[in-house]
C-alpha cells in the first residue's frame, strides 16, 4: 500500500498495529474459503473510536474494508478483495462488562466466542450459541454472519442474543443500538439489521449480548439407524413432541466414515447409515424425564440402537468428533464444496432422499451432516480440484442442490452466511423488490461501498 | 375526502370497503389513546394486494395512511393525524396456512392474536407472546409496536416470534422478508427492522410466526410483600436463579386497591403494599420443582404470605383482575397518563423508589404494576382533565420520570411503541447518529412521508 497512507493508519494506531510486510498480508489473504488475495495492508484496531478513525480514513481515500475476526468462515466473508485492507479485531478482545444480575455481557467484538460462554459460567449463566469454530471464532464474526451451532434448537441463533450494539456505518457515523433492557419498543431494530449483515453496512465494534441460565445437566444419546430416511422421520417425530432437544445433529454414513478415526464412530451397529446426537438440558431432576420423551420419539422403523448414559469422557469424544467433521471430511477428496442450507423441518426427509440422488447423478461424493433440528444440513460435494472435468460435474450438482432446496421453501444459508461463495445464488431466493431494499440499505449505510465489497448481495 | 378519490378506492376496494360517512369516520378516530382526531375516510381491504393497491393510491395523491389493527394500543400509534385515511386490517382475519409440523403459522395481519394461540393449541403448540390485549389486539399492532405480555419474560416478545412478513413499503414496493426455516443466515433482517416500526416504514400485511410446544400445565402463585422494596428484591433473586418463571407481574398498593372489587385481591394479609404474581409452566412432573425453587427465591425480608394451588377458575380470576388493572384504574382518577418504561432487572427497585418520591414531589398519585421480570412497569400517573394546575404537575413528574428511567439505563418503552404520545422524548434516549439512521430508514422505505406521519420518529 501506498507509503503516506500506510503512515497514517500507523498514526493512528501505533506502528505495530498497521502492517505491510509479505509475512503478515500472506496470512490475512484468506479464511478458511479454500480462495485467497492478498490485502494491501492488516488493520489491529483496539478500541471503538480507531475502528471509527480507520473507517474514516479509508473513506477519504475509498478503500475497501474487510472485516476480519478469527477467519474461520466458510464463504469467504473475511476474504480480502483485490485493493482491500483487512481490519482484524483479534486485539479487540476486552471484555467491557458482565452483568450477571441483568443477564448480560458487554464486550469488545473481537472476543472469542467460547470465552463468553466460560465467563457467563461462572455466575450460572451460559452463552447460548455455540458454532462449531467456538473455540477460536470471534464474536464480531460470529455477529456478522448470525451464527448459530447446535444448542440453537432449543436456544436461538446469535440474533436472537444481542441487546445492543456499538458500530460504526461505511460512512463513518458512528452508531448505538438496541438497549441494556431484556424487553424494547423504543427505535427501529437496528441491532438485528446489523446482525448477518456480513460486514457490508457496518463494523461491529461492541456487542451488549443476553445471557440465559446454564442448564444444571446435560444428557446424550447417540441413535443409529439403517436409513437416512428413518433418521429423518425421527428428526420430524422429536420436533412434533413437546420436549425441544438441546441439540439435534444428524451425520449420514459418510459423515460416520470421516469421524471413525475420531473416536465419535466407535461401535456402531451393523448396518448403520445414519446417526443422530440428541441432547437434553435443564435441571438434574427434570433431564431424565425429558430423555424418556426424546427415546419415545427416537423409536420408529429403521431404529438400530440407543445409546446412553455415557459419561463425561464419553461426551467430550462425541463432540469432538462431530465438531471434527468439518476438517475430517477432506480425508474422502481433498476439497469440499460446502453448503449450509436449511429447508423447514417437515422437508428434511425429501432434502436427504433428493441429495442421494444428486450425489448419483452427479457421480460425486456428498457428505452430509449438521443441525437437523432446525434443518439445517451441512452438504459438502468431495471434489479434486485439479480434476476439471470432476469439478464441472460437482458445480452443476451444486447448482441443482441450490434449487432443490429452494423448492423445498428452504435458504440458501442457514448459519454461515452468503459471503462471496453464494451471492451467485441470492437472485434465485430473493424476490427482486427485496433485493431491491437489501442494495438500498447497502448504500444508506455505506454509500461509497467500502465495506466489504462482493460479499453477501451479487453483483 | 374529495369525492374521486373515493371513488377510486371504491373501485379497488368495493363500495362497502371505502367508507367517509359520519359514523364511521367518528368510530375511526382514535384508538385507545384519550385524543381524537377523525380521519377522510376507512378503508378496509382484504388482500395484500388491495392494500398494496391502496398505497400506490394514496402515494400518486400524497394521502397520508393510518394502519389500523383493533385500535388497541395507547400512546397514538392508530390515531388518525389530520388529513389522513385509515387502513384498517380487521377485515384481513384469515389464517392462510398452519403448519404444525414446521411449527409456524401464515396468517393475514388482522387475525386477532389469542386467535392464533387457539389454533396451535389444537395441535400442542402456542403461540407465545400474550399481550394483556390479546383477546381484541389484531397481530399486525402486535407486530407494528413488537407487543409483548407476562409470558415475554420467559418466551421473548413478537419480535421473536417472527419468521417472515409481506409487507407494502410507503413507496409502493412489495417486500417479502425471512424463510420458513428456523434459521435464516441469507438476506439482511428486513423482518425485524419491520416489526417494532410502528406503521412508519411498510404496512404489513402477512405474517409467517414462529410457534413454540404448549406447557402441559401452568402453577400461580400470589405473593404478598409489606414493601415494593421487598417485592422488588424477590423480583431480582427470581431472575438470579435458573429457572425462569412463564410470569413475574409485580401490583404496587394502589393497583390492588383498583381491582378490589374485580375479585383480584381478596385475602390479603394486612400489610399487603405489593404483590407479585408468578408462574411456572412446562411438563407436570417439572413444574412442581420449578415452583419449589421459585418459593425458595420468592421468600425473603418482608415476604408476608406466598398463595398457591390456586384451581383453573381461580387462577382465570387472577388474571382478569391483573388484566383489568388497565382500565380498572380509572377509578382513581378519570385519566391516566401511562408510561410503560424499562429498566434492568437490577435497577427495578430504584425505579419503584424513584416513583414513590415523584408521585410525593409532583402531588400525583401514580399506580405502578407490570412485568417484573423483564423490568417492564407501566406507570399511571392519574390526573383530573379539568384541572390544569394537576395537569401541569402531572406533566411535569412524568418528565421527571423518563429521566429517571435513561438515568438507570432504561428505556422509553418495553412494548407499547412510542406513537404520537412519545415521540417527544426518543432524543433524550437515542443518539443523534442513530436518530439520524432511523430517519435515513423512513426515508428509504417511505420517502414520500405518507405511512403514519408524525409517530414514532420525533420532528
Amino acid at each position: 500500500m501506498n507509503a503516506e497512507l500506510l503512515a497514517q493508519f500507523r498514526a493512528l494506531l501505533g506502528e505495530e498495529r498497521a502492517r505491510a510486510d509479505a509475512d503478515t498480508l500472506a496470512l490475512y489473504a484468506s479464511d478458511e474459503t479454500p480462495r485467497s488475495c492478498p490485502p494491501l495492508a492488516v488493520l489491529f484496531p483496539v478500541s471503538h473510536d480507531q475502528v471509527a478513525a480507520i473507517v474514516r480514513l479509508a473513506l477519504a481515500h475509498r478503500l475497501p474494508l474487510v472485516a476480519r475476526g478469527a477467519g474461520s468462515g466458510n464463504v469467504g466473508g473475511a476474504m480480502p478483495v483485490p485493493g482491500s485492507v483487512v481490519v482484524s479485531f483479534e486485539c479487540m478482545n476486552q471484555v467491557l462488562e458482565f452483568d450477571p444480575v441483568n443477564r448480560l455481557i458487554v464486550v469488545q467484538t473481537g472476543v472469542i466466542t467460547d470465552e463468553i460462554d466460560r465467563i457467563a459460567r461462572s455466575a450460572g449463566l451460559m452463552y447460548a450459541p455455540d458454532p462449531g469454530s467456538g473455540a477460536y471464532s470471534r464474536i464480531g464474526g460470529n455477529l456478522a454472519m448470525n451464527a448459530a451451532g447446535p444448542r440453537c434448537v432449543k436456544y436461538g441463533a446469535t440474533r436472537d442474543h444481542v441487546l445492543g450494539l456499538r458500530a460504526v456505518a461505511g460512512d463513518g457515523r458512528e452508531l448505538k443500538t438496541g438497549s441494556r433492557t431484556s424487553k424494547y419498543a423504543t427505535a427501529f431494530d437496528l441491532s438485528r439489521l446489523l446482525v448477518g449483515s456480513e460486514g457490508a453496512l457496518a463494523l461491529i465494534t461492541e456487542a451488549t449480548l443476553r445471557l440465559v441460565p446454564a442448564p444444571e445437566t446435560v444428557a446424550t444419546l447417540r441413535v443409529c439407524y439403517g436409513s437416512n430416511a428413518a433418521a429423518c422421520a425421527a428428526v420430524q417425530r422429536i420436533m412434533a413432541q413437546p420436549v425441544t432437544p438441546c441439540a439435534l445433529e444428524f451425520m449420514d454414513r459418510r459423515s460416520l466414515s470421516a469421524i471413525r478415526e475420531y473416536g465419535g464412530a466407535e461401535g456402531l451397529p451393523a448396518g448403520t447409515e445414519a446417526v443422530l446426537m440428541v441432547e437434553a438440558d435443564g435441571a438434574r431432576e427434570d433431564v431424565p424425564r425429558q430423555i424418556a420423551a426424546l427415546e419415545a420419539a427416537l423409536h420408529g422403523d429403521g431404529l438400530l440402537e440407543i445409546q446412553s448414559g455415557f459419561d463425561k469422557a464419553a461426551i467430550v469424544r462425541l463432540w469432538t468428533a462431530r465438531k471434527s467433521l468439518s476438517m475430517a471430511v477432506k480425508k474422502i477428496a481433498p476439497r469440499k464444496i460446502n453448503e449450509d442450507v436449511v429447508v423447514p423441518i417437515g422437508r428434511l426427509a425429501d432434502l436427504v432422499h433428493a441429495i442421494d440422488g444428486l450425489g448419483e447423478r452427479y457421480r460425486v461424493p456428498i457428505v452430509s451432516f449438521g443441525h437437523a433440528g432446525n434443518g439445517n444440513l451441512h452438504v459438502n460435494i468431495m471434489v479434486h480440484e485439479d480434476d476439471s472435468e470432476e469439478m464441472a460435474r460437482a458445480g452443476a450438482c451444486r447448482d441443482a442442490l441450490i434449487d432443490v432446496v429452494l423448492s423445498l421453501g428452504g435458504s440458501l444459508s442457514g448459519e454461515h452466511g452468503i459471503g462471496s461463495e453464494k451471492r451467485r445464488y441470492v437472485a434465485r431466493e430473493l424476490t427482486p423488490e427485496t433485493l431491491g431494499f437489501m442494495y438500498d440499505l447497502k448504500r444508506l449505510f455505506d454509500p461509497a461501498g467500502i465495506l466489504n465489497p462482493g460479499k453477501k448481495l451479487p453483483d
